[in-house]
């Protein structure tokens, strides 16, 4: 069953003047790491992008104050510590009966449990959403670092690092990409001339496992591939040529650039001797094989936000048609649109299952094809088979700022469609007419990491993920210097891509695979 | 001796358009703690600051990228490593017998140790640079925080934390002050509502004693007194009313809002029921009484940047004036002009010696009176005894931001103002005519702590000096919360008010009387 609930945009008289790359500047204004040349130009295109939220209502009132604020987190009541003693996470349920239907492979697919929301689904829909996040929150932005675009843990440490050992899995592989002619700003480069890792490769994510505890609770082996977005929606978006591009069988077209970052690969580069496409379907399908040897039921959980929901739906498609048999759902976070109605309905037909979180007053689920294709769509009979005409894939779990107290209003582009956002709204989310649940227990200061969506009260500061004085320490004689990266956290070209030398079949010469078996 | 080398504005003509408050908005651009709202106000005040700061040559061009940096600093190079182990501070040298004419206390003031630079006094002046730096460093920012507007760490603390202790220099008073109604936007207030410390009164600086050690090196028991400034000149500027009022003896004025700040009290208040001016003038007082009667030679010397350097001069004309025979020096940085030729004169006739470091692209000490007074200079002799015009005191040692091959081009008004910029060019000065000096050793890596200066080749990230998740932290229960301040660091009103119930003379009485012998 297909969701298209969008909007229609009858008000594209004045929105179709205003280009997409315009409205995204307007993250601008709030992101501090952007040098002061991106401010000068946040002027014009942050009042055109005013005016078209205004028309798309994505511009949020500030209404009276709920109670339900001072219930839950009133900062100066005494019980105060009583709230930060809360356990930040809900029970683990066994949900090993019922991962089928959680994960939308029954026959009403996610219908039943969305609205309201089934607590076990929505706790699994934060889960994937952390493992999305942690690409985020390990990405070197640095600049001046030697290793920027890459992640600043190594895989056995990620979770560790990040708090997310919790959940039960482990960190299997990292995936590389390459920057796509497209899409000439997605890629995060260092500014120095020479460094010893890479020019040409960005980290875009990693397959993890469940571990064996993990796996009697949700009844099934499950890997996860989690792909990273950016957190900039402009930098991709605005130089992205909105162009169809044939994938896999039949009419199914599919974004150019999105594709290209999830197939590019060059044997000049260290990282991306294999596609990110190459890299993660070998080791899912590694992963697949041992585990039906052992007589493991496997599933394939893709998940990501924004560019990384779109590279999701990619990597879906192919691993469904690739992998028989295969057990495959998709949880995106704010995903643009990725492929056509043939495409939507090659997914449908290999079986992926794909649930797709959407704030309502997120702006880039609503690309590409704001304006054109949201008016279309209400002439689906006549135009939906037209093979140019971009299409959301799958259900739908509708979001909606306004739900939440403890969210700024106004207009806030990056705000809204921030994952931490996302997440804080899944969190509270009961029904669609209900607003946020009081018993909600996931860190509400999570959401202001990098964005500046809480209100004042919580005494949160915005964009409060940050390193301590930038990553500099004080070394024995008093200098400030940027310490060398632990050994293990450094990316290391031979042991992520000496694979590609292997053929698929060859298991057994498998560096990956003799570390998985010590490991299991 | 007065020095007033500062250019004459012929370049009136359009400059007069342009205010003073104008001016310092274009700092915003790079002033990242600042909400989007005063973004949207600074692309005029930017043009309108670039076109002025091109009349008045404030403008540096880029040149080429001299030797020097290649010589001092190659990122790339082998003898990275070896330039990270040098010692960051100049050898000490035992300046006894020569230390008043390091303080100006000579026929000839400092007129032989400037031009060139002394390296005695090149070290003293960068010592007390870092006096005035630490009420930056230790200075809560945090809007959000309890105790916006204190230091972070208790006076007991200070040095320890900031790494200064080598200095051998111990905290013996913190200074409060309060908001003056002329300046409203000086002072840093909290957003809560219910605080325990004070809504009413900022830290204001600290006053400080040479430890037995240090004493013995540099021929005296020293008192320091550092005044903190403020880190956006705008803050107090564009509200500030250039207003004189008299101060003192005779014909003397100074400027109304400088004035307010050091002698601003009330009853009411936690922290101001002494002014700034009573609470340092007494702990000066008493120790100086006590290393009297002990028989030690005894200086004072003041210090401090921007605001701060305005407020030494104050203090120092209070001290010199009430405490007979007293050693009185003050090291300003980037200070604006205070009072009028009165105020000037009197200074002069107290035997109050200032050295004021100026760099040539800074514009906070051309004020009040950029323009007017400037143009007026020129014709002294007419215009010099009128009492309504601003006058610099003292001796002046010029810095240039193009003698250091380490900083950017360009125009940043907010990073020629910056302190660490000031100690930085002191620390590579060795002669008007000379370029950085080839052996300056104080790490570079300090000057881009709150501002973007350093060339991109040295890796430093911009406005690094941050706290790790803005102070925030994750507790047992995996949330993140603000954690409470250590008991030693919280400001204590009794404990630095207290002493307003004692009379000056009854030293018996004195908590912080019975605590110094204790230390001593």
């Amino acid at each position: 069953m297909i969701c298209n609930h969008l909007p229609s945009a009858a008000q594209s008289g004045m929105a179709r003047i205003v280009s997409t790359s315009l409205i995204f500047n307007a993250h601008q204004e709030v992101d501090l790491d952007r040098p002061p040349a991106a401010a000068k130009t946040s002027n014009r295109a942050s009042r055109l992008a005013e005016s078209l939220s205004h028309l798309l209502h994505l511009h949020v009132e500030a209404p009276p104050r709920t109670k339900l604020l001072q219930s839950h987190w009133n900062p100066y009541s005494d019980d105060q510590d009583q709230k930060h003693s809360t356990p930040t996470y809900s029970p683990k349920e066994v949900i090993a009966e019922k991962w089928r239907e959680i994960h939308g492979h029954c026959s009403s697919e996610w219908d039943c449990l969305l609205d309201p929301l089934h607590p076990w689904l929505r706790r699994e829909i934060v889960k994937y959403g952390e493992f999305a996040q942690a690409t985020y929150d390990a990405f070197d932005f640095d600049s001046f670092s030697e290793y920027c675009g890459s992640s600043r843990y190594g895989r056995d440490r990620l979770f560790e690092k990040l708090g997310l050992t919790r959940n039960g899995y482990t960190v299997k592989k990292y995936i590389y990409a390459m920057s796509h002619i497209d899409m000439p700003n997605w890629l995060e480069r260092s500014h120095l001339v020479d460094t010893t890792w890479s020019k040409d490769s960005n980290w875009m994510g990693y397959v993890a496992l469940s571990d064996d505890e993990e796996t009697r609770r949700i009844g099934r082996r499950d890997i996860v591939v989690a792909w990273r977005g950016t957190v900039a929606p402009s930098e991709w978006y605005e130089d992205m040529q909105r162009k169809l591009e044939p994938y896999g069988q039949g009419d199914a077209k599919v974004e150019h650039g999105f594709l290209g970052i999830y197939t590019g690969k060059n044997e000049s580069t260290r990282y991306n001797k294999c596609s990110a496409s190459e890299q993660v379907m070998k080791e899912v399908t590694r992963l697949v094989q041992w585990y039906r040897e052992k007589g493991e039921e496997v599933s394939l959980t893709i998940t990501g936000h924004s560019l990384g929901g779109a590279l999701a739906l990619l990597n879906a498609y192919e691993a469904a048609s690739t992998i028989p048999n295969l057990t495959v759902s998709v949880i995106s976070f704010g995903a643009p649109r990725v492929g056509n109605i043939a495409f939507r309905d090659e997914l449908h037909r290999l079986g992926v299952k794909t649930l797709r979180v959407v704030v309502k007053q997120d702006i880039v689920p609503r690309m590409p094809g704001l304006v054109l294709n949201e008016s279309l769509q209400k002439f689906d009979e006549v135009t939906g088979t037209l093979d140019w005409v971009y299409t959301h894939c799958g259900a739908e779990l509708k979001l909606d700022v306004r739900s939440s107290p403890f969210l700024k209003r106004g207009f806030n582009l990056p705000g809204f469609h921030s994952l931490e956002t996302y997440l804080h709204l899944v969190d509270g989310f009961l029904d669609s007419s209900t607003t946020f649940r009081s018993d909600a227990r996931r860190d509400i200061a999570l959401v202001n990491k990098a964005c500046d969506m809480l209100v004042d009260e919580l005494r949160i500061p915005h964009f409060w993920y940050q390193l301590e004085n930038k990553g500099l320490v004080r070394n024995a004689h008093g200098r400030w210097v940027k310490p060398t990266r632990d050994p293990e956290d450094i990316p290391s070209g031979s042991s992520e891509q000496d694979v590609h030398a292997l053929s698929l079949g060859t298991q057994t010469q498998d560096h990956d695979v003799l570390e998985t078996q010590y490991v299991i």
